[in-house]
């Protein structure tokens, strides 16, 4: 009937991630940036045996929910609590700094104009595309270092997720301002509104999940009901908020992770994630790459602006960690966690692309930006926890 | 980006799955048979909330893989060693029986004809799509009885597998005879050279495996690469040899099931199965069904084509297990285990219509044959099993 293509293409992507995986392990860096690599290698940008098929990214996608769904259930809400001021005052910066440095970035390379001009809408855009973090690598990163839910993991987790809301405020504004897209008000309003609707029905479904949990521990049916609120809850943020769908996959994960059960909810999910999801999910950022519509002429204008996004992250994250007193390293490695970007990034830019403020070109640096970030924050991340473990 | 609609089908189904299962297992019939019904249900016969998406079927595919690939994992190798000529003796009794008394059915509602004529060989190709096992549902319906690795369920996977085999033979000569498709010869030669270089390349492969085993016992990367193993394995046997996926997955278990690590690469997935596959596999046979496209006039023949169809499998198979000295109840349970029709006969069906040997009314039958056999089979073989654990 069907083409089974799609098996085989599971089969190598498994394959070549776990693979570059130990390899990236000996070679003491984290496995999932071996997994990236595998993407990257066996994708359109080197031998091409991979496309990213429609099948591929949703399964990537559902990796990516997973992984956030992990990272909610294993929140500390006391630390999530302690933390939370911090992580706005972080998440602020963080959105702050790369949007004057992006604009300024675009402007130094095409001219500046005015405040209110369509070039200034444009570098400002360009900083838009820049501010969006996604957190999924830096949470996969800290997992592996064992380090998710300790009080700098808690906080990045939490400033990305606050970053999320900024981000899309800022681009609807952006937006706006060119004359396309929907209020800035509506916007902030549904954002609001589903935090709301999410700690409202937070609390029903909470209740009903220690119901079953008091009469069935340790049955498939807890996991299963969990995943499936997860999805729930991922598809609901970004089909009717306007949030980020793995913004959804956390704030269900935070519902559950006061659950009696939910280490057994967590393992199992996480055994669906690494057979399976996780991988593509990884492997998937390489397979995006490809260098078949590169632009040279964007070449310089691209390290630029991957140098510039990765640094005003730094800058602006992790000097509003040092204000918000946590110590030198701690700020670096929550500056560094903050640094990764994804496909928000992407959908941003996308955005951009149909109300005219940049053209597809950019898409080039968009991609390496998200590549370069997710390979080097593991590292560097991996690098800082060093010294404490040795 | 791209419409999340996808996430919510895979909750809705995952949700729907797990609670009928549930409720199922209240009335004392097998979780399957719930999920299978929940699919019916949620899909377009009854409230159509779900849509069987090209996503949806792909992610039933993984399902029914590593489904088979379990069985193949806790195969004994002495018992399939032991049942292995009865289960031929099975398997071409389970194939002859349908052929004649589908060809007889057909010729008797729409008219006789001499051996060689068109009317034959459509009633030929008819008896041809009985014949064709999909053992899956069985399969599941024995491991939760926990009879799998029991001689009868050795016998009926591997009756099925050989069945595979001799249906996509006798199809390619009931194809050719109406002047389309390949000869038998090079069919058959195929069939012998996949078994044949599947056990070769699979002697290479366990030692592969033990050496793995050896080194890194208890580690993620055996389960992984056993699974892109059995991917690799389904897509070959498909895609090359013109075999069903299932078996070439169910192949690759068998490769494996004498490693010393077989019960942890199993765990693992197995949840991996019943997190997320399995319960869309099995829904999945619910949502293909619609009653759209539903022919009154052909109401009659597809009632009779249901009920010739799933006798005429109980009365080869049974009485052919009786003559191979298994006793009568074991007898019964092999001839309804056999009885379990799946995307093979669809996928034969497909065939028939693009060679003109039936119209697309007929699918309707089929169909109706999947859902019949998939949920009776498991409902009377727990009936079966039932006065022995009692």
């Amino acid at each position: 009937m069907e083409s089974l293509r799609f098996l085989i293409d599971v089969a190598l992507i498994l394959f070549a991630a776990k693979t570059f995986g130990i390899i990236a392990r000996k070679l003491h860096a984290p496995e999932v940036v071996g997994e990236i690599i595998a993407g990257l290698i066996i994708g359109p940008a080197v031998i091409g045996i991979v496309d990213q098929s429609d099948f591929i990214s949703k399964m990537a996608e559902i990796g990516v929910i997973m992984l956030m769904f992990e990272a909610g259930l294993t929140t500390d809400m006391k630390k999530l609590k302690q933390t939370g001021l911090k992580a706005t005052a972080i998440a602020c910066a963080g959105v702050f700094v790369p949007i004057v440095l992006g604009t300024v970035l675009f402007m130094s390379f095409y001219g500046f104009g005015p405040i209110g001009s369509e070039q200034f809408i444009k570098g400002l855009f360009i900083g838009t595309i820049m501010a969006a973090t996604s957190v999924s690598i830096t949470v996969a990163a800290l997992k592996e270092l064992g380090k998710l839910s300790s009080t700098v993991g808690t906080t990045v987790v939490s400033a990305a997720i606050i970053d999320d809301v900024i981000v899309i405020v800022v681009l609807t504004f952006v937006l706006s301002a060119k004359g396309s897209g929907t209020s800035v008000w509506t916007t902030m309003l549904k954002a609001i509104m589903f935090f709301a609707i999410a700690i409202v029905s937070g609390f029903v479904v909470y209740k009903a999940f220690k119901w079953l949990d008091a009469r069935y521990e340790h049955t498939r049916r807890i996991p299963i009901a969990a995943l499936c609120y997860c999805m729930f809850m991922a598809y609901v943020a970004e089909r009717y908020f306007g949030i980020a769908d793995i913004t959804g996959a956390y704030v269900a994960g935070v519902v559950l992770c006061n659950l009696h059960d939910v280490k057994y909810v967590e393992r199992k999910v996480d055994v669906s994630s690494y057979m399976v999801f996780a991988p593509i999910f990884f492997a998937g950022i390489g397979l995006k790459v490809s260098f078949e519509n590169f632009n040279p002429t964007f070449l310089f204008f691209s390290i630029a602006f991957v140098f510039v996004a990765l640094l005003s992250k730094i800058i602006g994250c992790g000097s509003a960690a040092k204000l918000c007193k946590f110590n030198w390293n701690d700020s670096l490695k929550i500056g560094i966690g903050m640094m990764t970007r994804g496909e928000v990034a992407l959908i941003t830019a996308q955005k951009g692309l149909h109300a005219g403020l940049i053209t597809s070109d950019y898409f080039t640096a968009v991609i390496l930006m998200i590549l370069v970030s997710s390979i080097l924050a593991p590292v560097l991340l991996k690098v800082l926890y060093k010294p404490k473990s040795a």
